[in-house]
């Protein structure tokens, strides 16, 4: 199985779905992973941007990805301004064309971060051919998010907050994020009876 | 793999779900069904019971199980009458735990159809320990019904219709539902770019 | 009655709201049409703008518009890269204030092709003294769409046929869709008790 | 045409539709309607029944009907108990099955009044061949109403508010609904772009 | 400030809102609570009624309530079989018009278990003059719930713990459901900027 | 207590919360409004940009800001042409860091106007650290508008009339809407047991 994951900016990724993506590769699956911004406002557009953060969180995808066994790119779109424009579309779509996945792992749509909302919408017309497209929940998610879709991570809870706890340069912040994290798989690994869980939004799945 | 199909009168399982359950007989499944009432009013509450009407259907009901190669039980419940009771939940619950199925079928929960919403809700309250639980589409239906799953029927679809047809006390009326449902699964595979689809709500599925 | 459509790329309004659009005509109202793009891509954004087969895809617009017997005009965006903009919503209000419409047909708003969602958002801006809106349903718009208001098209099911197949540069893709929206039409039919029937979300609709 | 309306309790349907019926008769439609329940609570389960009060109050409902100039029958359920079940099912369909009409008027189906709620649900079984359900709007169903329908009834309005007043029995909570439900309209007419307006949740409507 | 919470079960209060009620007892807020059921099933229809399992968790019901400070009454009704009838909603009334409360904490009301749905549904039909109705969340309201209200309850995350382990008959069943809710609480905290928070629906908030 | 209002044209937040500020003046809470178009086109994007006009609705926004008692600004956004973009989310946040609002209420988000939806999305976007974020109901939001959250407005009706008919340049038309949004009041009003009130949908509300 090929499985491709898009996030809007560093450790969106991790945080909602890297347990599977780590299942995947325990499998054998092929993952390949694209991270749209730099990051270079720590997610807060009321900053400048800043090149050198930018590359620091790039390396630091790199980082998660290594933990995560999983290939990244990284683009260079800029922090708070993820286009919905018909070039960003074609150049998932060019990725999509050529790596041909059988699963692709998105933001949710309905987001209250404009980046995801637009990375969400952009994938998925990108993505129009693909069979299965699951929508991964994160702290910015809450707004109408109905998980419908558990996959089961307890082998590999501990690698994910792993690959979380890679983006150092968000400091302190992101320690509590993935504590809050796994707090939730906890609780999703609760709702569907296993220990630890990632929730999704059935967006598209064609059981062929 | 152990698959459980619930359903309220005969003929909703064959139209809702029916290329579905042929293609787990295909794959070596075993596949078991409910048919909660004998369907005594042909869907019609309007006229009184007909025992032999509700026999005539259940033995129908059996034509068509034979032909998707499925067991079926049929219980005793009054067409248009399927209580939200404990009674009912513990009966299917006797199943679940019995047959100890991996996925269900239910009607959808918010159908205009009081049969096929109680038929839901009781049903989702007897299999909350299941893994996955697929609503099924049917006429009815049309209220609020948003496809997330799509099973591929292609190779399924003509036994499929055969087992539609099976109901032959329902007359021409079955006939043109049976042409309705063909046509709806022909969309439902354009949609998902095979030739013939099932589409569901996806209720709740773990990948474990 | 003077009723109006509006849709992305040739064949949308064919597809969507064909049938209603033909037993306006039969019942004498006044019928027009605009299409937004060429459809210079088929509907496939990655492939590179193909002005000639925009060309080409305008002319067909034509030839289904004679067939359904309504005026038609082309405009000139770029498939995928219908804007929301104030110029488009100026330039659709211009035609809504000249022609004076009494109905007007949208794609659904919440589709999943990006061209769809920004058609039906500019346009309901446009239409927003327009006392009748209707949404139409294509194989995108599967995401949520839940039909309120159905049109009876059975006798104009073979008309609506002929003016999907007039899209003949769409080769073999085009039969299939064709084919796929004459089951949905049987279906939405069975749903509302006659034939064929089209399906639509009401937007709003003011009886006067 | 032929139209009939339900209401849970005496004043329900002079104020969800009374300017619609109007309407309608003014246009020489012919109107018939149904109240549930006597309203013998005042709409208040916390009292007990008091028969009396259910009789004077179904005299008000023949005096509200005498001034909308339609037909109206007292139904003997209780005040706050109407029940889910098929033989009220079976009642209501008797009604539609011999008045046949052609459009029905119901409270909206996810009102917070339980009696509402109940007279919504059965009465969409018993009216599945009525071509045009629309779900009017009382105080109580702000829960996810949206209007999608609105029908102008400026002409109306005095003689609407003469039909609730009507309810003398019910004092000065009645006034003071009466008042609410003049502002309400006066909204859906601003929004509508007419004087005074009806707004309804379109259930389902066929143009046939 | 007076503050009823109502709960299907004993420990449902404790994990829905069991953080914000210690918070009302620590403003000196009055805080009364209902429990339905004695739970004699464990939250299992399967199990034939245990009315000593019943009694056992009534007990468990007082000491999470002491631990919480609040007052709290065991009802009658049987686990898995609360009714939407009209005595359970004039037996909640009475509580309501004579406690007079300002805020009502009830389950969600399209939960998963049809206990909860029933004590919403009956609880909201009582309360319907009352000015706050907050539904909480429980691991079986994943079901289209959406938080829009966030409680702050840091300061008493290990209170609202202890309140829960009280529920010992429950075994290791219940402390994993401690856990996961703890992770809930730490999660829904990160997405209000606390540390631990309560999420809820907001049903109704008159802010007078 | 510090609140922010934001709104689109000159009169939005006077019609969808101004008796609201009202109240918070009352109670000694700090105010400040921003208004991001001059209004040029009386909020008809079809007439071209008329610069005086914009400047004497803005002079109009300070009459009304007078009159509530508010502090105003008035930005240069073309009416109809309100983008999402990062320098509007910046120029918005840029006020948030400095005035710290406690609550903030917004136009709803998916409400049919294009510029009320962009001035919801950034400012949320722009907000996401504001503890209460209310979103406002104004004509153009009946596009599944629930609301869930009141305030009672009763002693300050006279005063928010006032103040909307301080935009005197928009003439009859202005009066037309007032008087529709007094009767949308008094409804609200009912709903809630008050006298006159506004009605909210809850996006996040932090209980700290």
């Amino acid at each position: 199985m090929k499985v491709l994951a898009i996030g809007s900016h560093p450790d969106d990724i991790e945080i909602g779905c890297g347990g599977s993506l780590i299942k995947h590769r325990a499998a054998g699956d092929e993952v390949h992973t694209i991270v749209l911004t730099g990051g270079g406002r720590g997610g807060d557009t009321a900053f400048a941007m800043d090149e050198t953060l930018a590359g620091t969180r790039c390396v630091e995808a790199h980082a998660g990805a290594k933990i995560m066994d999983v290939t990244v790119e990284c683009w260079d779109y800029n922090d708070g301004e993820i286009p919905e424009s018909v070039d960003l579309i074609n150049r998932i779509e060019k990725v999509v064309r050529e790596f041909a996945p059988d699963r692709v792992y998105l933001p949710y749509g309905n987001d209250t971060h404009q980046d995801h909302r637009m990375t969400s919408h952009v994938a998925k017309s990108a993505c129009r051919k693909v069979k299965q497209i699951l929508e991964y929940e994160e702290p910015s998610s809450y707004n109408s998010f109905s998980a419908t879709y558990w996959i089961d991570i307890t082998p590999h809870i501990e690698k994910k907050m792993e690959a979380i706890r890679a983006h150092v340069s968000q400091g302190h912040k992101e320690i509590l994020k993935a504590k809050s994290i796994e707090g939730l798989n906890l609780y999703r690994g609760y709702q569907s009876q296993v220990q630890y869980a990632e929730g999704f939004a059935t967006f598209r799945f064609l059981e062929s």
